[in-house]
Order: structure tokens, then sequence, then C-alpha cells
């Protein structure tokens, strides 16, 4: 068993769904020395959140954005934590919704995703920070 | 340390939530070789999801199904992903709700669940296609 | 590589998010011997969820209820499955919606999570029970 980790830290990115396959593949080389095993990613931050979605089309990324706004409304009267702005609150909630943490199969050396899918960065506030995020990879 | 890797199709299913976990356990008869581990779960879509939930009662899956149209609806005026019909931009939104992987530890060659506890598929398309999951089992 | 696997029992919480990282560790020292690893936790109920989020402000635990409340209503009339309650369903659904288990990075024998972040446990009934989790440790 092979176990490597590495912390690395995104570029900023505007509020907002972006892909950020390559970019994790790209700074984690380590990984095409597993055969069979797990790629791990944790954001450390609790304004922003890691999925899995479809790789193509941006109204995707669009839609994801406007109705996360919806089922996670800003500026309503019962938040008591908004000192850093009407974002500060939903940021929070929508990283509990989408979660903080991915884990993905590699294969031969790769990430073994479906076709359609990719790694997003979900970026929930106004102005987003350089986000730190920890990578695990393990297997034979 | 081992580790197993394999990739499944399960058999269509409708739209809504179908419990899965004797599908998955009969078909990686593999993990009764590892007394201490983890199983690792990824649907390879993003219009399908995966969540682990109750595993008696189909009304709970019922109402899994008729919540989940309510928290994202079809047919809304901001949608402007909507090539496939009106269940195509809400199925990729559920599925970043639930998520598209599962972990479960095995102990003793078994899933160690609760109780109550089962996989479920959440198909979230009207006309569900044959679904293709990676399997990764591993530990002593 | 080490694996370690252990299950503990969490005191009783009232519903709501509440922060329990340092019973955690508390109860999982052979987490510390390991360097690069991961910890995985499974909750093995149905009713109540984990996540990661804002470990110092107790507002965000409060309006992180108030939310979830909000997105998943209790006594709306479509909901069949309310035998035990009518926090009995939405406290099945807001455990999908936030999930049933974690993963987190180990670096030198600890967790290796964000300055902010926090392991919470979701009760999301009214009178929640004594909780069970899994506890899972590997790594080099």
């Amino acid at each position: 068993m092979k176990f490597f980790q590495k912390e690395i830290i995104l570029p900023r990115f505007r509020r907002g769904f972006h892909l950020v396959t390559d970019h994790i593949v790209g700074e984690f080389i380590e990984m095409k020395q597993i055969e069979m095993g797990i790629l791990h990613i944790l954001i450390k931050h609790t304004s922003a959140g890691l999925s899995i979605n479809e790789n193509a089309d941006p109204t995707v990324r669009h839609d994801m954005e406007t109705h996360f706004n919806k089922m996670v409304p800003e500026n309503v009267d019962y938040f008591r934590h908004n000192y850093e702005g009407s974002d500060d609150m939903p940021a929070h909630i929508k990283t509990a919704i989408v979660g903080s943490h991915l884990s993905i199969p590699i294969t031969k050396g790769r990430l073994n995703l479906g076709t359609w899918q990719g790694i997003y960065l979900c970026e929930f506030r106004n102005f987003g920070v350089n986000r730190h995020l920890v990578l695990s990879a393990y297997g034979s």
C-alpha cells in the first residue's frame, strides 16, 4: 500500500460553482503511482464546499448557483450570524449541504470518474479567499 | 492491507429512491475477505446519487421523493439547462445535495451499518438509464 | 499500513447541531499512531447526521437548525411517514442532506482540519437517543 498526502492552495474564484479537476490532478502527480486506490480531498474552510457534477455545459454551474440562492436565501430575518455580511451564514449552510470532502476511486493512476463528472469548488462567499485543500491518495 | 476494486451496472430503476444494499453486497463478494476496512462506492453519473437511509418502510422512500421535488422544483423560470426536459437540471442539483459517493465501514467481512440503514440509489431522471458504480474495498 | 476500528456511543444531545470533535478525538487515541492517513466516521442512525462546519460561534449552530427547519418543514400534508411524530420524516430527509459519514485527513497523528472546522453531530429528533458511531482510522 502507498499513501501520499499534500496540501495545495487553489487560485481565487468568484462566487459560484467552478471546475477544478485539472487543477487538482495537475498538482498531485504522485497519484499516478497508484494502480488501484482512492483520492480523498478536504477543503479546510466552512464557507466553501466540494462537489462532483457535470463537467461540460456552463449553464449547469450557473443554474446550480441560482438554485442554491433560492434554497438558502440571504437577508432573511431569522439569521443571527451575519457579522461578515448577508452571504456569511448562507455560505455555512450551503457548505453543510454539498459537503467539505470528496473521495474518488483511482484506477491505473487516473481518477475513475464518469465521462461527464468533474470536481466542483463551490465558492459561497462574495469575495472568496484562496482555498486550501488537503489531498490524500492511497492504494496499491 | 488488501485492496479490491470492481465496476458494476445496476438494473434500471424508475425515478425515486431505491434500496440497493443487497445488490451491491451480492456483486462484491471480495469484500468478505476484509476483516476491518472500508467499502467505497462512486456512482459515475451526475443525475443520480447515493445515500444511506431507512431500509424498512417504503413510505420513507416515497416521502423522500416528494420532498426533494418540493425543495428542487421543475419548470421554474430561472433554469437555463433544460435541454433534456424539466427533470434535467433538478436532477443535477439533487445529486449535489445527496452526493455521488458513499463510504461504509467493513467489520468481519460485512458492512457495519446500523440496523435500520440501507444504501439508496437516488434516481432523479424520469427515464433512468443503467447506472454504473465503482466499488472499492480495502483494509486488513 | 495501519488500520484501527472502534465503536463509540455519544452522550445524548438535544435537537440541534452540536460540536463533538473533542469527544471523538478523545475516544480514539489509536489515531495518534498514524503519521499520514484518514479518519472515517459513520453514524449508525437514519435520523441524525454528521457534518463539518464552524467550530467557534454558537450562532452558526443555531441558525443552521433554524434554516434546516425552514428547508424541511414539519406538519406538511404530503408526508406519510409520521408514525413517531412530526419530526420523524423531516429527520430522515435532513440526514440525507448532510450525510451519514465523514472522512478527514490525519497528519502526524492529528486531524488535519481547517482552523475553524469542527465535527457536528446533527441531532434531528426532538428526543435524541444515544448515537452510535463507527470510527475507522488508517494510514502509514
